[in-house]
């Protein structure tokens, strides 16, 4: 369990790997697990990573592919013929085949998939690759355990014998008819329970979760981790038994998708990670800046436009960073809270209802604050009015920031479009322009200016 | 699986119960996952669910309470008598049981294990509730199924027939010593291709992961997701077997880790659903916005000590919130960054080179951004000067936000204390502070005031 890549472990490997000891290499990673080895290949430099890879015989390799970081897989795999991608690739199940293969060139994939040796693996990756990205057919492995409904328990356990043989893990024995069509599942529990003469019909369980091929591979994550599914039958639309998807690969699923709400809501608009170039970076962290930019330059002309109580109120141009905070920290709260919500399935009712309760509770949030606020002003600057002017706008700010954090989302999945866009930057920004805006025109309104 | 609650359902059932007609609602659920049957009791009003939980044999209900939310089953629980959850409980595998039971008050707790006709069980809910929260000894499931090295394959076969019944999936087959201590494993499918007269010993595989019962959960589900594991033996210091935990329970504790990280990225300090009250939400939202009442508090008084400048460069002020929005936005997306390396352990490498790499990223975006700011304001003011002053402190406020963004998560992470608290409101704060403050330093600098 405890393998920890530590600094001796790395030098000893590459010193021989210098040493060219092949033998001792293959000792030293013997005992370790393929996604250790793939951290390592992380760790050392491109060549060295070249050499293990071709020294491991294809059986450890190809596990390792699958699991190493998508950059250093494609450089790997640039510095391997069709050939010996095709026998890495040939050790697979189709899911994980298809995903590698997928990432290759259009006329690298015809190259690879005719090399393959195993034309039944070459057909289930063909079909694979046809599916739409983020769709269950996309995320399926053909690989499974398939019996008719007419076998015996004993007929039953001598085939899948041999199917089992090419499943990494039975979760399921899906119970077909003659045409191939889903009728019924059974557990090998069931089969070892059961008594040999018995046909399968009768211990098999007929209501079966399946989903169709072309259902998004979110929502099958959602379904999965619902109905605490472990592995879930894909068919056609005429129910035909296309393939499987394991939990696993919702794991993942879900982990791409937390990660892809949490960097829209912090203004990433791509997936991109620490160790990714400073060009990389640069691409996914620009474009919300910019419009915080021009949220700024926004704030800039209003705050422009009241340069007249300038010099008569100056204290309160002093206070716009508070009001822009407030109002942005309010949108975000808000957001996250529904955008969440919906990723949940949990936001149920009227749009109305949750507008009035946002309301409500962004009121209550505000006098709250106000009332410090207030006191504060009232003693700093010992003028009632002013503090008057700053914390009743205060107050209003955080009631629209709170609403325009609630609708936004909702609006936008209403319209079909994802609602984490509207984390973050988005709402700050619309936030720091609609709060500077109303606070002056409130504080205006009080003061009589 | 695609169950949907239509208005429709809810009033036949609302209906259907106020006729007491029983055999009537049970037809309703014949055929309703129970996922769903706990979806459709959040909806309906507490009576009516009380109704129906009392109507269901607890066969179905026990699963229903584990799938429902956490709020709705605790009213639900506390109109049932000890005796009552006790059946419930009884249906249950023990993590589920023992999770249950949990929320229960200590008093409660002792009369429902008290209830319990298995007293296995109650033994094995006992255990798991004396583990720490988020251990493994909590996450973990006594349920499992266990052979001794001596058996054979087919003595193996007769036994589990036994034990598996109680086990709800097989996901491996554990094999252990005399002293019960954790030597292999083997799976079903293992089991079935082998030959009946093999020892265990022979089939299984020595080699076997396992977590110490004390492990952080979190690690735990590290582990399972890296290594793709779909369930882990859960040992003692002295690698004596004592359960299981399965991937579904590690499911939730992504999601629920996800969902953390995220809230507190939004400012919220602590887990809330939108359909919480009014009071609950506020508890969550009202300390980070307290927080950025005081940074607020804090740019103020740094402008005010500005004010001498006022009259001569007013336009300064008016540049404010642009500083602090390009300030907090930029920290946010360096923090967020780095706190999700973190969580996916692929930081590696020395803090320096991370800050010096942040530094040139931040000074790319910086230099762009501000040259369209100065354009902007030269145009639009005419003033070189001025111009240059406010886009060249532009510049230093995003690298120094940058520095900060990255360096704070870092520096807790190195603490041992959660890096996704340095997001959200905690970076932009400080930096709206730090941004203004050095805005108008270097600001004055250059107009030589």
């Amino acid at each position: 369990m405890a393998f920890e890549i530590t600094d001796e472990f790395l030098e000893n490997l590459i010193g021989l790997i210098y040493k060219n000891d092949d033998t001792a290499i293959k000792v030293l990673f013997e005992e370790v697990h393929f996604a250790d080895i793939a951290e390592v290949l992380d760790e050392v430099n491109f060549d060295e990573a070249i050499y293990i890879i071709k020294l491991l015989d294809s059986e450890k390799t190809s596990e390792i592919l699958t699991e190493l970081d998508e950059d250093t897989r494609e450089k790997i795999l640039e510095n391997l013929s069709a050939k010996e991608i095709a026998d890495e690739v040939g050790e697979m199940d189709s899911d994980d085949a298809a995903d590698i293969i997928g990432e290759l060139s259009e006329e690298r994939q015809e190259r690879v998939i005719d090399a393959l040796e195993d034309d039944e693996l070459a057909a289930d990756i063909k079909e694979l690759l046809s599916y739409e990205d983020n769709t269950a057919g996309a995320l399926m492995a053909k690989e499974l355990v398939k019996v008719y409904e007419t076998w015996t328990v004993a007929g039953c356990m001598r085939r899948i014998r041999g199917q089992a043989k090419e499943v990494t893990r039975v979760h399921s024995i899906y119970v077909v008819d003659k045409q191939d069509k889903l009728v019924g599942r059974l557990s090998l529990k069931d089969l070892i329970i059961a008594k040999a003469e018995q046909k399968i019909a009768e211990i098999s369980k007929t209501k079966v979760d399946a989903v169709n091929v072309n259902e998004n591979d979110e929502e099958v994550a959602k379904i999965m981790a619902k109905y605490d599914l472990e592995a879930i039958p894909v068919v056609d639309d005429n129910n035909v038994l296309l393939g499987r998807i394991t939990i696993d690969d919702i794991v993942d699923v879900l982990k791409e998708e937390a990660d892809k709400d949490y960097q829209m809501a912090a203004g990433l608009t791509q997936d991109v990670d620490s160790d990714d170039s400073i060009f990389e970076l640069t691409k996914a962290r620009l474009p919300w800046l910019f419009l915080g930019l021009v949220g700024g330059v926004g704030a800039f002309i209003i705050m422009e436009g009241f340069h007249d109580i300038f010099s008569k109120y100056g204290t309160l141009f002093f206070f716009t960073p508070l009001i822009a905070a407030m109002a942005g920290n309010v949108g975000v709260q808000s957001s996250a809270i529904i955008v969440q919500g919906l990723a949940n399935d949990d936001v149920k009712g009227s749009i109305y209802g949750r507008l009035l309760k946002e309301m409500l509770l962004a009121a209550l949030n505000g006098v709250i604050l106000a009332l410090f606020l207030f006191i504060f002003v009232w003693i700093y600057k010992g003028e009632v009015n002013l503090s008057l002017a700053i914390s009743v706008s205060l107050v209003v700010v955080i009631i629209i920031a709170g609403l325009i954090g609630t609708f936004v989302p909702l609006f936008l999945h209403k319209r079909g479009i994802d609602p984490a866009i509207a984390t973050g930057p988005f709402i700050t920004t619309s936030n720091d322009i609609f709060g500077i805006l109303i606070y002056f025109m409130i504080a205006k309104m009080i003061l009589g200016i």
